[in-house]
Protein backbone atom coordinates (compact mmCIF):
# COMPACT_ATOMS: atom_id res chain seq x y z
CA UNK A 1 0.00 0.00 0.00
CA UNK A 2 1.36 3.02 -1.03
CA UNK A 3 -1.69 5.82 -1.13
CA UNK A 4 -4.16 5.88 0.86
CA UNK A 5 -7.72 5.00 -0.71
CA UNK A 6 -9.70 6.94 1.17
CA UNK A 7 -7.96 10.45 0.49
CA UNK A 8 -5.32 9.56 -1.77
CA UNK A 9 -2.44 11.12 0.83
CA UNK A 10 0.88 9.26 0.65
CA UNK A 11 1.32 9.42 3.95
CA UNK A 12 0.93 5.57 5.25
CA UNK A 13 2.59 4.23 8.25
CA UNK A 14 2.74 0.87 9.42
CA UNK A 15 2.17 0.86 12.98
CA UNK A 16 -0.03 -0.89 15.46
CA UNK A 17 -3.33 2.03 16.38
CA UNK A 18 -4.46 2.91 19.32
CA UNK A 19 -6.51 -0.17 20.91
CA UNK A 20 -5.67 -2.72 18.61
CA UNK A 21 -2.82 -5.24 19.08
CA UNK A 22 -1.92 -5.60 15.17
CA UNK A 23 0.38 -3.58 12.83
CA UNK A 24 -2.07 -1.66 9.92
CA UNK A 25 -1.45 0.79 7.16
CA UNK A 26 -2.70 3.82 8.77
CA UNK A 27 -3.31 7.30 7.29
CA UNK A 28 -1.74 9.49 9.13
CA UNK A 29 -3.65 12.62 6.82
CA UNK A 30 -7.14 11.20 7.09
CA UNK A 31 -6.98 8.65 9.60
CA UNK A 32 -8.29 6.02 7.81
CA UNK A 33 -7.07 2.19 9.57
CA UNK A 34 -6.64 0.06 6.21
CA UNK A 35 -7.77 -3.62 7.57
CA UNK A 36 -6.15 -6.25 5.75
CA UNK A 37 -7.61 -9.76 6.49
CA UNK A 38 -7.17 -13.55 5.02
CA UNK A 39 -9.25 -14.66 1.77
CA UNK A 40 -11.62 -17.98 1.72
CA UNK A 41 -10.89 -20.00 -0.99
CA UNK A 42 -13.85 -21.77 -1.46
CA UNK A 43 -13.58 -25.43 -3.60
CA UNK A 44 -15.66 -28.67 -3.83
CA UNK A 45 -14.33 -32.31 -3.97
CA UNK A 46 -17.28 -33.64 -6.39
CA UNK A 47 -17.92 -36.90 -7.01
CA UNK A 48 -19.52 -38.89 -9.87
CA UNK A 49 -20.36 -42.53 -8.59
CA UNK A 50 -17.04 -43.61 -7.25
CA UNK A 51 -14.90 -41.60 -8.80
CA UNK A 52 -13.40 -37.84 -7.83
CA UNK A 53 -13.48 -34.84 -10.55
CA UNK A 54 -10.29 -33.05 -11.14
CA UNK A 55 -9.12 -30.46 -13.35
CA UNK A 56 -5.70 -30.06 -14.68
CA UNK A 57 -4.49 -25.55 -14.41
CA UNK A 58 -5.16 -23.49 -17.25
CA UNK A 59 -3.55 -20.42 -15.21
CA UNK A 60 -0.91 -19.76 -13.07
CA UNK A 61 0.30 -20.62 -10.53
CA UNK A 62 0.99 -24.52 -10.58
CA UNK A 63 -0.38 -23.92 -14.73
CA UNK A 64 -0.78 -28.30 -15.98
CA UNK A 65 -0.77 -29.65 -12.32
CA UNK A 66 -4.23 -31.03 -11.28
CA UNK A 67 -6.38 -29.39 -8.78
CA UNK A 68 -10.17 -29.58 -7.31
CA UNK A 69 -12.25 -27.09 -8.78
CA UNK A 70 -11.81 -23.81 -6.16
CA UNK A 71 -11.41 -20.15 -6.01
CA UNK A 72 -11.94 -16.62 -3.80
CA UNK A 73 -14.87 -16.43 -2.49
CA UNK A 74 -16.67 -13.24 -3.65
CA UNK A 75 -18.76 -10.47 -1.85
CA UNK A 76 -22.08 -11.04 -1.64
CA UNK A 77 -22.35 -14.91 -1.76
CA UNK A 78 -22.67 -17.74 0.74
CA UNK A 79 -19.91 -20.10 0.97
CA UNK A 80 -21.30 -23.14 -0.44
CA UNK A 81 -22.52 -21.18 -3.04
CA UNK A 82 -19.29 -19.88 -4.27
CA UNK A 83 -18.10 -23.34 -4.15
CA UNK A 84 -20.82 -24.61 -6.69
CA UNK A 85 -19.79 -21.26 -8.48
CA UNK A 86 -16.45 -22.32 -8.61
CA UNK A 87 -16.91 -25.88 -9.50
CA UNK A 88 -18.91 -24.54 -12.50
CA UNK A 89 -16.12 -22.14 -13.63
CA UNK A 90 -13.29 -24.83 -13.38
CA UNK A 91 -15.18 -27.94 -14.67
CA UNK A 92 -19.02 -26.63 -16.36
CA UNK A 93 -20.23 -29.24 -13.87
CA UNK A 94 -23.21 -28.86 -11.85
CA UNK A 95 -22.40 -29.93 -8.47
CA UNK A 96 -24.98 -30.61 -5.48
CA UNK A 97 -23.10 -29.78 -2.24
CA UNK A 98 -23.59 -32.68 0.78
CA UNK A 99 -21.61 -31.38 3.54
CA UNK A 100 -18.58 -29.07 4.28
CA UNK A 101 -15.37 -31.46 3.67
CA UNK A 102 -12.21 -29.37 5.10
CA UNK A 103 -11.48 -26.47 6.44
CA UNK A 104 -7.40 -25.56 5.89
CA UNK A 105 -5.62 -22.50 6.75
CA UNK A 106 -2.59 -21.08 5.28
CA UNK A 107 -0.64 -18.46 7.52
CA UNK A 108 1.66 -17.29 5.61
CA UNK A 109 -0.19 -16.20 2.48
CA UNK A 110 -3.34 -15.64 4.34
CA UNK A 111 -5.57 -18.10 2.95
CA UNK A 112 -8.56 -20.50 4.57
CA UNK A 113 -9.50 -22.93 2.17
CA UNK A 114 -13.52 -24.17 2.45
CA UNK A 115 -13.78 -27.57 0.62
CA UNK A 116 -17.13 -28.97 0.18
CA UNK A 117 -17.78 -32.51 -0.67
CA UNK A 118 -20.29 -32.54 -3.53
CA UNK A 119 -21.86 -34.42 -6.02
CA UNK A 120 -22.50 -34.33 -9.93
CA UNK A 121 -25.88 -35.92 -11.22
CA UNK A 122 -24.56 -36.54 -14.87
CA UNK A 123 -20.61 -36.85 -16.00
CA UNK A 124 -20.97 -33.84 -17.93
CA UNK A 125 -18.27 -31.82 -17.50
CA UNK A 126 -15.62 -29.97 -19.98
CA UNK A 127 -12.02 -27.86 -20.21
CA UNK A 128 -12.82 -24.38 -19.76
CA UNK A 129 -10.40 -21.08 -19.84
CA UNK A 130 -9.16 -22.58 -16.63
CA UNK A 131 -8.78 -25.86 -16.88
CA UNK A 132 -6.65 -27.71 -19.73
CA UNK A 133 -8.40 -30.66 -18.89
CA UNK A 134 -10.96 -31.99 -16.42
CA UNK A 135 -11.20 -35.68 -16.07
CA UNK A 136 -13.00 -37.85 -13.08
CA UNK A 137 -10.21 -40.10 -11.71
CA UNK A 138 -10.70 -43.82 -9.69
CA UNK A 139 -8.95 -43.62 -6.13
CA UNK A 140 -6.18 -45.24 -7.82
CA UNK A 141 -5.29 -43.10 -10.75
CA UNK A 142 -5.23 -39.87 -8.96
CA UNK A 143 -1.84 -38.06 -10.40
CA UNK A 144 -0.30 -37.44 -6.41
CA UNK A 145 2.97 -36.32 -8.11
CA UNK A 146 1.04 -33.82 -9.78
CA UNK A 147 -1.11 -32.30 -7.55
CA UNK A 148 -0.73 -28.34 -7.48
CA UNK A 149 -1.67 -27.48 -3.75
CA UNK A 150 -1.33 -28.74 -0.25
CA UNK A 151 -5.45 -27.98 -0.15
CA UNK A 152 -6.08 -29.89 -2.84
CA UNK A 153 -3.57 -33.10 -1.56
CA UNK A 154 -5.14 -32.79 2.58
CA UNK A 155 -8.46 -33.13 1.26
CA UNK A 156 -8.32 -36.18 -1.25
CA UNK A 157 -6.29 -37.73 1.23
CA UNK A 158 -8.93 -37.14 3.95
CA UNK A 159 -11.46 -38.26 1.29
CA UNK A 160 -9.43 -41.88 0.64
CA UNK A 161 -8.75 -42.31 4.71
CA UNK A 162 -11.98 -41.67 5.77
CA UNK A 163 -15.02 -41.87 2.85
CA UNK A 164 -17.65 -40.11 1.54
CA UNK A 165 -19.83 -41.14 4.95
CA UNK A 166 -17.53 -39.60 7.65
CA UNK A 167 -19.82 -37.00 9.71
CA UNK A 168 -17.31 -34.38 10.49
CA UNK A 169 -15.04 -31.70 9.17
CA UNK A 170 -11.19 -32.33 8.57
CA UNK A 171 -8.93 -29.14 10.16
CA UNK A 172 -5.83 -28.88 8.47
CA UNK A 173 -2.68 -26.06 7.75
CA UNK A 174 0.40 -25.80 5.89
CA UNK A 175 2.93 -24.02 7.88
CA UNK A 176 5.63 -22.98 5.61
CA UNK B 1 -12.53 3.42 -2.71
CA UNK B 2 -11.42 7.18 -4.21
CA UNK B 3 -8.19 6.61 -5.21
CA UNK B 4 -5.48 4.27 -6.18
CA UNK B 5 -3.44 2.41 -3.51
CA UNK B 6 -0.84 1.48 -5.88
CA UNK B 7 -0.17 4.70 -7.88
CA UNK B 8 -2.22 6.99 -6.24
CA UNK B 9 -4.27 8.22 -8.84
CA UNK B 10 -8.01 8.86 -8.63
CA UNK B 11 -9.11 7.44 -12.23
CA UNK B 12 -10.62 4.34 -10.43
CA UNK B 13 -13.53 2.88 -12.15
CA UNK B 14 -15.87 0.10 -11.22
CA UNK B 15 -16.29 -2.57 -13.25
CA UNK B 16 -15.93 -5.90 -14.95
CA UNK B 17 -12.22 -6.55 -16.18
CA UNK B 18 -11.22 -8.26 -19.00
CA UNK B 19 -11.70 -12.17 -18.56
CA UNK B 20 -13.53 -11.67 -15.07
CA UNK B 21 -17.23 -12.07 -14.14
CA UNK B 22 -17.75 -9.78 -11.61
CA UNK B 23 -17.18 -5.95 -10.86
CA UNK B 24 -13.88 -4.79 -9.42
CA UNK B 25 -12.13 -1.06 -8.61
CA UNK B 26 -9.94 -1.09 -11.33
CA UNK B 27 -7.19 1.95 -11.88
CA UNK B 28 -7.37 3.26 -15.37
CA UNK B 29 -3.91 4.97 -14.67
CA UNK B 30 -1.58 2.16 -13.32
CA UNK B 31 -4.38 -0.59 -14.16
CA UNK B 32 -3.96 -2.21 -10.77
CA UNK B 33 -7.35 -4.55 -9.89
CA UNK B 34 -8.60 -3.62 -6.38
CA UNK B 35 -9.92 -7.18 -5.08
CA UNK B 36 -12.57 -7.06 -2.31
CA UNK B 37 -13.12 -10.25 -0.55
CA UNK B 38 -15.34 -11.27 2.18
CA UNK B 39 -14.21 -11.27 5.52
CA UNK B 40 -13.32 -14.51 8.06
CA UNK B 41 -14.81 -14.03 11.65
CA UNK B 42 -13.86 -16.61 14.48
CA UNK B 43 -15.14 -17.39 17.38
CA UNK B 44 -15.77 -19.79 19.77
CA UNK B 45 -18.89 -21.35 21.60
CA UNK B 46 -16.86 -22.57 24.69
CA UNK B 47 -18.05 -24.75 27.40
CA UNK B 48 -17.29 -25.45 30.89
CA UNK B 49 -18.79 -28.61 32.35
CA UNK B 50 -22.54 -28.18 31.01
CA UNK B 51 -22.42 -24.58 31.11
CA UNK B 52 -21.61 -22.15 27.87
CA UNK B 53 -19.56 -18.75 27.97
CA UNK B 54 -21.07 -15.86 26.92
CA UNK B 55 -19.94 -12.26 26.40
CA UNK B 56 -22.00 -9.10 27.08
CA UNK B 57 -20.49 -6.49 24.30
CA UNK B 58 -18.69 -3.27 25.60
CA UNK B 59 -18.32 -1.72 21.91
CA UNK B 60 -20.64 -1.40 19.09
CA UNK B 61 -22.16 -2.98 17.13
CA UNK B 62 -25.16 -4.27 19.17
CA UNK B 63 -23.49 -2.64 22.54
CA UNK B 64 -25.14 -4.39 25.91
CA UNK B 65 -26.20 -7.49 24.04
CA UNK B 66 -25.04 -10.78 24.42
CA UNK B 67 -22.21 -12.51 22.01
CA UNK B 68 -20.14 -15.63 21.42
CA UNK B 69 -16.42 -14.79 21.85
CA UNK B 70 -15.50 -14.06 17.91
CA UNK B 71 -13.60 -11.41 16.02
CA UNK B 72 -11.81 -11.19 12.46
CA UNK B 73 -9.44 -13.54 11.72
CA UNK B 74 -6.15 -11.80 11.45
CA UNK B 75 -3.16 -12.29 8.24
CA UNK B 76 -0.81 -14.90 9.30
CA UNK B 77 -3.02 -17.36 11.65
CA UNK B 78 -4.90 -20.35 11.46
CA UNK B 79 -8.66 -20.49 11.93
CA UNK B 80 -8.78 -22.61 14.86
CA UNK B 81 -6.12 -20.23 16.47
CA UNK B 82 -8.02 -17.37 15.66
CA UNK B 83 -10.72 -18.18 17.81
CA UNK B 84 -8.52 -19.08 20.10
CA UNK B 85 -6.48 -15.14 20.43
CA UNK B 86 -10.52 -14.16 20.02
CA UNK B 87 -11.75 -15.89 23.32
CA UNK B 88 -8.79 -14.47 24.71
CA UNK B 89 -9.21 -10.94 23.73
CA UNK B 90 -12.95 -10.99 24.79
CA UNK B 91 -13.46 -13.12 28.27
CA UNK B 92 -9.47 -13.95 29.21
CA UNK B 93 -10.55 -17.48 29.15
CA UNK B 94 -7.97 -19.97 27.71
CA UNK B 95 -9.87 -22.35 25.18
CA UNK B 96 -8.97 -25.51 23.85
CA UNK B 97 -10.98 -26.36 20.52
CA UNK B 98 -12.85 -29.27 19.78
CA UNK B 99 -13.48 -29.12 16.19
CA UNK B 100 -15.48 -26.72 13.83
CA UNK B 101 -19.04 -26.55 14.83
CA UNK B 102 -20.53 -23.47 12.71
CA UNK B 103 -20.18 -21.92 8.99
CA UNK B 104 -22.49 -19.04 8.55
CA UNK B 105 -22.34 -16.69 5.52
CA UNK B 106 -23.91 -13.24 5.79
CA UNK B 107 -24.08 -12.46 2.05
CA UNK B 108 -24.85 -8.89 2.27
CA UNK B 109 -21.97 -7.53 4.80
CA UNK B 110 -19.81 -10.11 2.58
CA UNK B 111 -18.77 -12.01 5.86
CA UNK B 112 -18.15 -15.83 6.63
CA UNK B 113 -18.10 -16.78 10.44
CA UNK B 114 -16.70 -19.77 11.47
CA UNK B 115 -17.36 -20.86 14.81
CA UNK B 116 -15.07 -24.04 16.59
CA UNK B 117 -16.79 -25.83 20.21
CA UNK B 118 -14.24 -25.34 22.72
CA UNK B 119 -13.68 -26.37 26.26
CA UNK B 120 -12.21 -24.35 29.21
CA UNK B 121 -10.51 -26.34 31.74
CA UNK B 122 -11.18 -23.90 34.85
CA UNK B 123 -13.80 -21.27 35.29
CA UNK B 124 -11.60 -18.45 34.69
CA UNK B 125 -12.53 -15.76 32.73
CA UNK B 126 -13.16 -11.63 33.59
CA UNK B 127 -14.94 -8.95 31.69
CA UNK B 128 -12.12 -7.22 29.19
CA UNK B 129 -12.25 -3.85 26.95
CA UNK B 130 -14.19 -5.49 24.68
CA UNK B 131 -16.80 -7.58 26.96
CA UNK B 132 -18.63 -5.58 30.31
CA UNK B 133 -19.21 -8.84 31.40
CA UNK B 134 -18.34 -12.60 30.83
CA UNK B 135 -20.87 -15.26 32.05
CA UNK B 136 -21.76 -19.05 32.01
CA UNK B 137 -25.28 -19.79 31.32
CA UNK B 138 -27.15 -22.99 31.59
CA UNK B 139 -29.09 -23.90 28.32
CA UNK B 140 -32.06 -22.52 30.61
CA UNK B 141 -30.53 -19.11 31.09
CA UNK B 142 -29.67 -18.57 27.49
CA UNK B 143 -30.53 -14.49 27.36
CA UNK B 144 -32.46 -15.77 23.86
CA UNK B 145 -33.94 -11.63 23.61
CA UNK B 146 -30.69 -10.06 24.08
CA UNK B 147 -28.60 -11.93 21.53
CA UNK B 148 -26.67 -9.50 19.74
CA UNK B 149 -25.86 -11.66 16.18
CA UNK B 150 -28.31 -14.10 14.05
CA UNK B 151 -24.71 -16.37 13.80
CA UNK B 152 -24.51 -16.18 17.78
CA UNK B 153 -28.27 -17.36 18.00
CA UNK B 154 -27.61 -19.86 15.24
CA UNK B 155 -24.84 -21.51 17.08
CA UNK B 156 -26.47 -21.74 20.49
CA UNK B 157 -29.90 -23.01 18.75
CA UNK B 158 -27.53 -26.04 16.98
CA UNK B 159 -25.57 -26.46 19.91
CA UNK B 160 -28.20 -26.69 21.97
CA UNK B 161 -30.53 -29.19 19.75
CA UNK B 162 -27.63 -31.67 18.20
CA UNK B 163 -25.98 -31.37 21.47
CA UNK B 164 -22.49 -31.48 21.93
CA UNK B 165 -21.13 -34.95 20.60
CA UNK B 166 -22.54 -34.17 17.10
CA UNK B 167 -19.88 -34.96 14.64
CA UNK B 168 -20.94 -32.84 11.78
CA UNK B 169 -20.94 -28.88 11.16
CA UNK B 170 -24.10 -26.82 10.85
CA UNK B 171 -24.26 -24.67 7.73
CA UNK B 172 -26.35 -21.69 8.08
CA UNK B 173 -26.88 -18.26 6.45
CA UNK B 174 -28.68 -14.94 7.20
CA UNK B 175 -30.02 -13.13 4.31
CA UNK B 176 -31.41 -10.03 4.16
Amino acid sequence: MNFCSNCGSDKISLEVPEGDSFKRFVCKNCGTVHYQNPRVIVGCLATYEDKILICKRNIEPRFGLWNLPAGFMENGEKAEDGAIRETFEESNANVEIIKLHVVFSIPHVNQVYLHFLGKIKEPSFKATPESAEVRLFTREEIPWNKIAFHSTAFALEKFIEFGPDYPGVHIGSYLK
